[in-house]
């Protein structure tokens, strides 16, 4: 798990003075990109097994509105990894409450580089993805 | 059902050459503002009601990938309406084709105004959306 | 000259329920692009000469606030081409009103490809250029 | 003058695989924010002077492509105070190089809270900004 904490500025707001929901996106993708710079050259490694990980799904439970000034607290983690496919699940709390402004789940899928067809998390790829679940345990 | 077309530009993409995953939730916040722009008054009519409509989630099923100057044809419609909650279903196709890009479901409540409290969708909040719904279908 | 129209959403405001001075630019940006499009194939007809035009300088003069559902009037066109840049003026205003929301200069310049210097805007490049500066007088 | 650190992620790019001009404004306001942030209660204390202080110009110089997980290094600074406006200096590089990205002027004016009208900067709200220009050289 990795936190990552993002202060609300005018520019996330909207009418109703609360962060607009299309401004969370772009923040649990800066989250994510946070938690795996944990883990140098991860990417390029991934990629040397022939295969990348696109996003194929999304889904975000909005509970609570934030606001102006509020220091979100963006935690991130791989929750699940199947043959299939692996979650992400991402949640945002005002920092220091246990206010939870949403939850999100992000899933990724393995695809082949070459043939640009989906294909299963297993080798190398999934050796690299259990080596981020582990570490996040350490 | 209402269609809205947004061109992809430059400043969408990402270091893939597409449209980047978070660029999409601002353009179907576009296309579900241009939708209910067809009722002229909705959003001070339902306030009258006594109630507002949050979105509580969304998820999106990221499909394809869509490219510079690709013209994204994103379709509109309330899709269900419950006592307890309406569901508002949007798809983005490249114009001109059966090229699907993404199938969203956008889920709103009512909450009163008075109490900030999660409320039924009944009476003349009801009747609103049913009138959007039918509005739709003619 | 060309004209594009935005209609301001809830996702463009901040805290004082006007258009944050931040959205501004993505809109200018698109009004560019929206401009060149009159002119299909330009940007390819530029790289073949060898030449591309990287922005170099902005500057906004923010003059009033335009605020949710008001529709943005945003004109473009080519101001001025001297052998050492070109210059976009862009004007936002409220539609059908004379109330200026700001008024932008936008200088760009050639590079040369391979060398990635800057360069004279003469020759093929300088057509080309021309080409849209007449378009847009016709 | 204050430092705010922002890496270059994926949907910061466009076509050309650098930071797209559009991404910069948002960065440098957020720098702009972070500035502020070292003077707890500043915009409470703007506003008991009974004015505020509204962005009129922004002028943005771009120097040099920044790409994908470069650090950016934003320096912020109150760079000059007339009696009929401020401006702000911003400069952005590759942390620990030399390599400037941008540099920005952005020129704020006093606005009479009550008449709407145009101020001069003097007074308590002068002597709140002189605190934060002292403030940054201490």
């Amino acid at each position: 798990m990795k936190n990552k904490e993002i202060k609300v500025r005018g520019f996330h707001l909207d009418q109703f003075g609360h962060v607009n929901n299309v401004r969370y996106p772009e923040m649990l993708e800066e989250a994510r990109y946070d938690f795996f710079d944990q883990f140098p050259g991860f990417f390029s490694r991934v990629q040397k097994t022939g295969f990348y990980i696109p996003l194929t799904h999304i889904s975000i439970d909005y509970k609570k509105s934030s606001f102006l000034d509020d220091i979100l607290d963006i935690r991130t983690r791989i929750s699940g990894l199947s043959e299939a496919s692996g979650t992400i699940h991402q949640t945002i709390t005002i920092k220091g409450t246990n206010r939870v402004i949403l939850e999100a789940d992000v899933v990724f899928v393995a695809v082949d580089i070459k043939t640009g067809k989906k294909a299963s998390i297993e080798g190398d790829l999934r050796v690299e993805l259990e080596s981020v679940i582990n570490g996040c345990q350490e």
